[in-house]
């Protein structure tokens, strides 16, 4: 796997210039050769069940599609655009920020693949998926 | 496949319900046997690229995993936990509202599966995808 | 969506000289402008479950990615390779021939999504999918 | 995750009875409490592109929903029914034998979610993906 070609600052002002993004309160935690960690912060607006108040499955795929594509962004240089989407739904997410880890399967001169794994704050694992990204995108134009 | 067993406005009440969906401004356009129709508004925090103002993703994805769920719901009495979730992108979403159309493909007893494609004002395919929904959760306790 | 421009000949030629395609005994019944529908024949090494007899996952999803690549190279002149597939089982699958119809969601440069559904001889709806397929793989070389 | 119930042994004779896994060639390497290691045994009849003798996805695709399904039999006891599997591909596979090393992502009473990771004789990744597997059905009947 190539080395970051981004720092955490320079891809978290990417991330908050993003208005879905911020409106979900994404902060980066932590960027390593490895993974990149997002937090979302819980609003109300967020819920789906309005009894039980778990958090809308939508949430949970936007911050998967997010955290993955971003994870692919750290070592291309931007973010990319998806072309597919797998989420797998593994438990329902009470009220409360959420917090994903994303990484890298396989980097490609033109799809590139990324994984993510949303937590809830007791670290329950509560939906996980993988994305394919169209990173010749990314490629300089001739 | 089995007729509907909620009418559209019950449906509506139980979509407006939701924070979430209330928040996308979800509103059934159609309900019949075969499909569910439903508009989102666009909203500026909806948007993904900022320059470009494309929809983000995480907002296609959330709507077709609801009004596929809701199409499940339908037959079924109500929505249920979705098991997961694909979703196809196959162009970018320029600012403005959107229409999910859902079809039931498969009613099982214990999981279904519902497809839905979104499309943009001039009727453009936008997305598409298909969730599997565990509709055990809608049996009635013994 | 375009029209066709290849025959169901030049088609089943080129799906018979692959060899995997060639022992599943993959044959085009029919190829329309909106779908391709191939049939394989039934062999005891198809089987997955011993006693039941239920035929192999894999075998379900070989057919569902051919013959939804098959559909787009009737319309873009020769298969291109799969980016990725999902399928959904439905139904075990008694022994017997087994049907599948494929359809092009969305054809485009790049990338085109197209789905398919494996039905038994009951016409029973046994499993569907869908693929993503790299489109651009087909353009002649400038 | 819990520990394994089932070794390798039994495993591989669970594996062998499958008629379509047999024809595969597949051999248990390795099983521990994180992994399952398999490889096939490759054949002529499993090429697809006839001159360059890639080996069809279908297989690639069979290849990691068995391996992980049997990656949760260890855990559960015997293999259950796939619900969905998705695929991705990352290179084409030249001829030759290939692993596939499974693991449990998450271990469900109704349903469970397991990953595989296939590779060339030369530890490349050809392909990966992950499937749904309703375990419910390895739970003792009442």
């Amino acid at each position: 796997m190539p080395a970051n070609v981004v720092t955490a600052e320079a891809l978290q002002e990417r991330l908050s210039a993003n208005p879905f993004n911020k409106w979900m309160g994404m902060e980066i935690q932590d960027l390593t050769e490895d993974e990149l960690v997002v937090t979302i912060k819980w609003r109300e607006e967020m819920v789906s069940n309005p009894k039980a108040k778990y958090t809308h499955g939508g949430i949970l795929g936007s911050m998967i599609d997010t955290v993955a594509d971003f994870a692919i962004a750290a070592k291309v240089g931007m973010p990319v655009p998806t072309v597919d989407l797998r989420i797998d739904y593994h438990r329902a997410a009470a009220p409360g920020d959420l917090r994903c880890v994303a990484r890298v399967i396989k980097l490609g001169g033109t799809n590139s693949v990324a994984e993510g794994f949303v937590y809830d704050s007791d670290d329950k694992l509560i939906a996980s998926g993988r994305g394919t990204y169209f990173t010749a995108a990314a490629k300089p134009k001739e």
